[in-house]
């Protein structure tokens, strides 16, 4: 379903035929973008949009003659008339879904049906600042356009997702602490201005939240916490199946969550980075591979403290596989890394009471190394029966996913409305 | 507006002109219910509903034969045609809301235009528990809606507002630490039994923040929370304009919330009181008067003091009438509190960024002597623009208040839709 405004309730006037015939167009449309497989019966949409078969109908001619729609009569059924079938042109429009940080640009590139046809990945030249950006993305766009057999003209609609605080209508980054001079460009204005078609902007977790939703772990949630576990911590919620961000779009920031010191951990916080929250401080990666630096100094786990301080090294992947293989000092700081994320996630929890919690980010790699001590340490923080937690599925290409749902959903609908 | 269900979309489907028509006479009055003054003219209704002059002319002619709607001409009109004014038959329809915990049912009888007729406030009697409430709650019932010169016939609804997590479906309470052997009572089929009227049953601080944003400091606001502070703490959410009760309708309990303890914080954490949840014991009502007595001894305040421990007074007043007065003791007895509120007020407005707070219970009668303490505490707890703190000023009328509210939306559509 395109994602409406929320708090739309039904209208209260009288329509006229002719958008009549625009709502039904729609919603056959959005019926034909949701079905399960690729086809669908004119059965099938009826029951799916709530429409008498010779609305649909109707409604698929007039798909059909915007070349929006195939339609395909089925020639096995063996008694009654032919049951005619319906499909998306998928390559009668595309877009692009644009996962920008200071250190990657991750273009795809998706038919109106959401299949991806390029995936393009360019990493950012060391001390790339935000005044950088737009050009670097302008350029991996048109390499992922030009990969995907395609000119900008293809392109129905650009979303880029972006870490930060985000004014969508304005198009601009207001708050980004994480790429410095990203904040206030006009980044919106300009890609128009290259790209010659409809660009949007939201921020990366809201983006995907949306994904795992569509097709990660979290298929049709009503209720969904997304919170991205890596060097920073963000959260994307959804609420009564649609994004949630906020009276200042500021919802969900986890990371900036002071808890205090955790009572009993003998590791102090570690000192505030530029830009980043307390508990991004408390948990997020760097505060991971310190205290794993920290307890396995002292010969208490040699092999693993050599591979966590090996010059130029941070990553804590080896902390996780120490801790899969039994180390007991491994063990021992997921133990410690899962008690203090779970203060914080058992918050979130208590205030918002979702249907389910998806862990994406670098952390959601390990697992259940990590998320079962998480769940252990949840026991007792929230007052209903355990609320789900699972590892994202989609990993890398959540926010990519997220922006290629949102582009479509902006720009799908109004594309039908204009036939009707 | 009546509150429709959460996610509700535009209808997809062409509707006929039967539904139209009671869609048209739906629309007409709740724009009469939500109309400012008690009278409306056909051109407001026309600007309200979006509805053209003969489908309002029609829809109210219909409202009036069902006896819901008076029409009035105005012969003050100096030139065209008279103008046609319509307002609710107030007298038509009642609904009875009521506030129960262990120590009072507080019972409003008011008519659909939400004028309230009565307030009816029984104490229960000592050692009252879950077992004994229904029968109160009939008794204090059929005392109120006699006094109002009425009878249980004239009550389309009654709304009950009690604290702990309610399932609505079975009309059941599903968790209430704070009163014994109530939950799991089936407290909405013995009350439906008894009143033959639709019954409806909902959490106390659910129908406070209806209250708040209809008719208290919140009018209109759409991205709300509502904290009750006083012995306990509870959380009601208002999300673009619709409650958010979470996906097991545990959501905004902050009273459960674990802080740890707050750093440089002499007082060690109140012990464990039955039920109560880490930050009730933190910063209820119970845990600012040990705190208080504490601060106080030792001559620190002694006129303070021995109000505060006095036999049998566990009254906090005298500490902020203190505060007011500028005693040094009491404004940092104030100062600790707000600080410790803060941290969680905080970390609500960080997960959840509303466009405003709203404080009722006992505490909000403390007014800025304690919400100018908090509100400092809360700068640089939060990402965006300081979030406005409010006092309520419905005080204990906000619960039932919001149970009308509820009634009223729950039954008035549909009393409407029958005539249609």
């Amino acid at each position: 379903m395109a994602e409406a405004p929320r708090g739309t309730r039904a209208p209260l006037a009288a329509t006229g035929p002719h958008v009549l015939r625009q709502i039904n167009n729609t919603a056959v449309f959005t019926a034909l973008r949701q079905a399960v497989s690729a086809i669908a019966r004119v059965s099938e949409l009826m029951t799916s949009t709530g429409l008498s078969r010779p609305a649909v109908t109707r409604a698929l001619a007039d798909l059909r003659d915007a070349d929006l729609v195939e339609l395909v009569t089925d020639d096995t059924a063996r008694i009654g008339r032919p049951a005619q079938r319906a499909r998306l042109r998928a390559a009668f429009g595309h877009v692009a879904g644009v996962d920008v940080d200071r250190h990657k640009i991750l273009v795809k590139i998706a038919n109106v049906a959401g299949g991806v046809l390029v995936t393009h990945r360019v990493n950012t030249p060391p001390r790339t600042t935000g005044p950088d950006l737009p050009a670097l993305i302008s350029t991996a766009l048109e390499q992922a356009v030009a990969a995907a057999g395609l000119t900008h003209a293809d392109l129905w609609a650009v979303c880029v997702g972006t870490p930060g605080i985000v004014d969508r209508d304005h198009g601009e980054v207001v708050l980004a602490p994480s790429i410095p001079g990203w904040a206030g460009l006009p980044v919106v204005p300009q890609l128009r201005d290259q790209l010659h078609c409809p660009v949007l902007i939201d921020n990366d977790v809201n983006l995907a939240v949306l994904a795992e939703r569509w097709r990660g772990t979290a298929i049709g949630v009503e209720s969904l916490v997304f919170v991205q576990w890596g060097e920073r911590i963000g959260t994307g919620l959804i609420i009564d199946g649609a994004p949630y961000r906020g009276a200042h779009a500021a919802a969900g920031e986890l990371g900036f969550l002071d808890l205090g010191l955790p009572p009993n951990d003998p590791t102090g916080r570690p000192a505030a980075n530029e830009g980043t929250g307390p508990f991004e401080r408390l948990v997020g990666a760097a505060a991971i591979h310190e205290l794993a630096v920290a307890m396995t100094a002292g010969g208490r786990d040699r092999d693993l403290h050599a591979q966590l301080t090996a010059p130029g090294e941070r990553d804590i992947a080896p902390l996780f596989a120490a801790a899969a293989a039994g180390s007991p000092v491994a063990v021992a700081v997921v133990d410690r890394v899962a008690a203090r994320f779970a203060q914080g996630l058992g918050a979130l929890i208590l205030l918002m009471d979702p249907e389910q919690v998806v862990i994406g980010g670098g952390l959601s790699r390990a697992g259940d190394t990590l998320l079962d001590p998480v769940r252990r340490h949840l026991v007792g923080r929230t007052l209903s029966s355990p609320t789900e937690v699972r590892a994202s599925t989609l990993g890398e290409d959540a926010v990519a996913l997220g922006a290629i749902r949102h582009a479509l959903d902006a720009t799908a609908v109004r594309r039908v409305a204009s036939i009707g």
